[in-house]
């Protein structure tokens, strides 16, 4: 059976902006950097995923510096990009296109953030048809004030969210344990 | 501005199997049942929603008793309903199709469950551009095990599902607030 390729989402340098609040997994960029090293020396299929947004005050916006890929998930020259304008992947991109096309039927999914794109791409991957396994070190989440006033921490949000993708959109792994098994 | 369309996503028997474990929001059917009935007597878009699941195990096949709407969410002769198989209820339907026809933008949605279809559906309706308004106590969700062997209550996945929906997805409203919008 084929590896699966590694998705890379969003991890770019505007979230790294103070206003955004607390995070969780302060090492999830570090996890990602060792994932996309293990796929590159194994020469697996690795997209990496741009949010471009064309909302007036976000921070990753493709005329800021905030765009940028963090360093520790550059592409390399020749390595798969797709730019997107919303949450999933998925939509009005041609990552389905590219993934039915080179026969990759299972993804490995990383970055940011957990409860918005990286939720809402896992289950639209799954839905789709793909097997996917979401890395819970190499993801992360920002702490929110909810509609209700209450203030809910990284980790709650980050927690809760994987709990309710695992076993239905998803299997959710360890950097560890997925670097095991590709192994 | 037209009128939202009313979304109901998955008010099935089956979702009262016992195996399913605690749920929240006992009154949610009642409150489904509230808003159909207004949408109704306005005569605006009502669209059902029903899971016809293709798992061996699920209690939503379309051969077994669960998969029946429960008595609050049934459709009227000639009400709009379209069946699914996955968590969306954009996936493999024809769901955006008729709202682009329709030139409906924007949707109430309800139904079950919060964090598996109702999330799916909110995300990917909100990607694809329409304007969601989720309302809170008309969803409910499971308690869960977590793959971290942590069992997390129905209500406080349903409340950080909601965290994590409310202004990038959605906006959430109650039952009453929504009934006091349209009027």
């Amino acid at each position: 059976m084929r590896k699966p390729a590694l998705l890379i989402i969003d991890v770019q340098k505007g979230l790294d902006d103070p206003s955004l609040g607390k995070r969780n997994n302060e090492y999830a960029e570090t996890n990602i950097a060792l994932l996309l090293s293990e796929w590159r020396n194994q020469e697996l299929a690795i997209i990496h995923i741009q949010h471009c947004s064309i909302e007036p005050n976000s921070l990753l916006r493709p005329e800021l510096p905030g765009n940028a890929f963090k360093d520790e998930a550059k592409p390399l020259h020749g390595e798969i990009q797709f730019r997107k304008s919303v949450n999933s992947a998925f939509v009005d991109t041609e990552l389905e296109k590219y993934l039915r096309e080179n026969k990759i039927s299972s993804l490995v999914i990383v970055g940011l953030t957990t409860d918005h794109c990286v939720s809402a791409t896992t289950r639209m991957a799954s839905d789709l048809g793909f097997s996917v396994t979401l890395i819970n070190d190499a993801t992360a989440a920002f702490e929110r004030k909810g509609y209700n006033g209450i203030l809910y921490s990284a980790e709650d949000i980050h927690e809760i969210n994987l709990v309710s993708l695992d076993g239905e959109f998803c299997v959710v792994r360890s950097t560890e344990e997925i670097l095991r098994e590709i192994a």
